[in-house]
């Protein structure tokens, strides 16, 4: 699945010149191929085994690419899992704009739930999180990672109240970790059953809540 | 703060006498002695250098208890990881008897905010819950460790039922869980402050979704 988005990936950055992602990139197609092989070997690797036993030169070779490269363009483990995060942070699907905040909620916590429940996603998620708890950067990279989602979904929760759906000065960003907190917590802490019913429940306990007032910043 | 309850505990298993909790533990107040010092060691441990590096060895030169003793009690790292989170479950305060749910609920998020904020007990966490995500049988313990608390809290949600504060058919394991949630998504996932308004928006948006009725059972 990851496979066929980074392809896509790839193809779009092909179109698009990669003059349009600034930063970590040097030009041209192949640059983007091998930081879509790498990153998808990456994420199998962490999937399968954890983040404590990556290994930079296992990873080039399950990718076809020569172990200097790797080396040089990310540095460490936890400089190739950061870039992991923000490339599933810019792959993910957009918002969704159903026209009703239950409506976006809910698909909000459906894709947070069919994610966390995918084996390889799920997996990887599970040792990036525990990975964060002892190394710094991939923490900051983690918060990145949820900041960038948080973004991308708080103008579902803006829109539904400048549509009178939730009352003014509703924080968005509030509403939407309201929905993902307690997916999360039944993935990480008390391992209760992680479906469709419990995603539904956790956009119409935030949306109750947020029509109450419960996220009106002070 | 830990050691002063171990001890409290240990007075009451004297008191008691051990034929109360039978099962892992020998009787004797020399045993529940044991027990203390070793889980107080474990705990330390855990909180300062995380899962990976304990060491049973090193565990019992720090609570000055033979290795032997604590090989053949607790076997195993994972072994010993269970007790203690079974140790701190049955240490763990009981729930609040305010008369009313919204007091209720932001007396157990106020408890889980100091106790995933205090260095000690929050590193302990986040390394018990690290180490969850790749051994079966802490992640079993962990899941106990919540069962057990989330156990001792529900009373608080039926009795607002029955009080007529929240529509008949609530879930109430359901409410205590959304109130640990977002806790817990911020200190493993989004890193967004864990403070005492973090924990009082908590208690209200369960307080809010359960009279909604989003934790009705189907």
């Amino acid at each position: 699945m990851h496979g066929s988005i980074s392809r896509e990936l790839t193809e779009l950055e092909a179109l698009l010149g990669e003059e349009t992602r600034p930063g970590t990139l040097r030009p041209g197609g192949r640059t983007a191929q091998v930081r879509a092989a790498v990153l998808q070997a990456a994420g199998d690797a962490l999937a399968e085994q954890g983040f404590a036993h990556l290994d930079l030169a296992e990873i080039a070779r399950r990718a076809g690419v020569g172990k200097t490269t790797v080396y040089r363009r990310w540095g460490s483990v936890p400089g190739l899992v950061a870039d992991l995060l923000m490339d599933m942070a810019e792959q993910s699907l957009p918002r969704a704009r159903t026209g009703s905040l239950l409506g976006d909620l809910k698909a909000n916590s459906r894709l947070v739930q069919r994610t966390l429940t995918d084996p390889r996603q799920g997996m990887l998620f599970k040792a990036v999180i525990a990975a964060a708890v002892c190394d710094a950067r991939t923490a900051e990279a983690l918060h990145r990672f949820y900041d960038a989602r948080i973004t991308e979904w708080a103008p579902c929760v803006q829109e539904a109240v400048d549509r009178g759906e939730l009352p003014t000065g509703t924080d968005p960003r509030e509403v939407i970790r309201a929905v993902s907190a307690p997916l999360y917590y039944r993935l990480l802490a008390s391992g209760d059953p992680l479906d469709e019913a419990a995603a539904d429940q956790a956009a119409e306990a935030a949306t109750a809540a947020a029509r109450s007032g419960a996220y009106i910043t002070p």
